[in-house]
């Protein structure tokens, strides 16, 4: 790869203090344009590197495939002379997306005038009954994500530039990890990684997200089958609402030895 | 309002200890679909309140509208039972949204398959030269900014869910200080404001945002005239080269009595 991040000069200044010139590591932001069939879907800036996984996953969330026999084909054009423009050939079966339905949502991957409404359009498409999932895990287990993410995380240190998203099992082990600009992004490049793996959908794991944790983040979480999503930080009140709907277990503020269960906490033991 | 936060149960566990229950503050996120003449533009995720500075700043970044003779009028639909759908009116020599071209660069707010065509694409459509400003401002100025903003935020300290971005004046007194689940709406909240007031381009200021700074909340600030942007966390790569490219001051990691600064040095007296 390589292109995941990039060194450049900065000014390191203190107040009162000198002025200090070195290097610094930055993480690489780039559009990538989604085509489908030759036809342009949308733009995404995200960082580069498991890009058929975002792409994959993002069709995945969209509702466009759902499995890894609907891709027939993904590669990138070569009449680009970057890797930013990546065209995905659909199994014949499948119906190709509706363009400009897909560009309206892309900043919220659902409709409605307001938050029930949105919910309620969700539970219409839903592939996987994550409500169902049995899935039981110790208190003890979460509380050991963010330490393995972050050990796991190969540019977060180097950039402070990055989210992650980590999928897990049961039994703690990590699955996937997948690092963007983006942090829908990385949940793309999980859910990706899991339809072309031919996992889905996700019973039994735990989906990790390093910062917030949004109605998009969640719905997307729901879309794969993850019955649990936990979040560094706070959720929203959409997030919440949409769990509850859903039956899926969140998670917030996990952080050292302590975490807000919003929903679903009859799947964690203390 | 009182729609910018809500209050849920929550149950609050700690590794090997009891489960207690209690009540927890959310930041709301509901959609807000934007209609431009009675026609749907977009739906965006966002807190409610300051709707109204909200799409007048969407509007100015997509280059839709300059000044605040450009917006005719704004008003909540009235056949939508929440406020949730925000239709303007433009004035009548004003053209109209491209919606199917605003719907596909919304999550990017820009063209082009590589950084350097986006980088390109914005340079043609500049209404102002942030370059040409001539601000200049002591660093010990600029440190005190994360706190100023910290404690003007009325939300974030219940909630722990919301970014917020502020607008400084270059003796550092806080020009307006706007809230979202959303970090791009929070720009656009300041930038809608200032439209609105007549205050563009905003000359001689510093843009604060809470998060990171990507390549689109950077080409929002220059969108908007800002000399200086100024993040408590990482840039990325592109958003570099935008503010390189734009002749922007960019500071990242302000923190204490530190910062990175990644371009523009000449504006910051240490």
């Amino acid at each position: 790869m390589g292109r995941i991040t990039v060194r450049r000069p900065v000014e390191r200044l203190a107040v009162g203090g000198a002025r200090s010139r070195r290097a610094d590591t930055l993480a690489v932001e780039e559009p990538l344009e989604i085509r489908v069939g030759g036809a342009p879907l949308t733009i995404t800036m995200r960082t580069p590197g498991d890009d058929f996984d975002l792409v994959a996953g993002f069709l995945a969330a969209e509702g466009i495939v759902g499995s890894a026999d609907d891709i027939a084909a993904m590669r990138f054009c070569a009449d680009t002379h970057e890797q930013n423009t990546l065209d995905v050939t659909l199994a014949p079966d499948v119906r190709p997306p509706d363009a400009a339905l897909v560009r309206a949502f892309t900043t919220t991957s659902a409709c409605g005038v307001c938050g029930k409404s949105s919910i309620e359009a969700l539970r219409a498409d839903r592939r996987y009954d994550v409500a169902a999932d049995p899935l039981e895990l110790d208190a003890a287990v979460l509380a050991g994500f963010p330490d393995t993410l972050r050990a796991a995380q190969r540019v977060f240190d180097r950039t402070g530039g990055l989210h992650a998203a980590g999928l897990f099992g049961a039994s703690g082990e990590l699955l996937a990890l997948r690092e963007d600009v983006g942090r829908h992004n990385a949940v793309d490049k999980v859910v990706g990684w899991a339809l072309r793996a031919g996992r889905l959908p996700l019973t039994g794991t735990v989906l990790m997200v390093s910062g917030r944790a949004s109605f998009e983040l969640t719905q997307k979480a729901m879309t794969a089958g993850v019955p649990v999503l936990a979040a560094v930080s706070a959720p929203s009140s959409l997030a919440v609402e949409l769990a509850e709907d859903a039956g899926m277990t969140l998670v917030g503020f996990l952080r050292g030895t302590t975490m807000n269960v919003y929903t679903g906490g009859a799947r964690i033991r203390p």
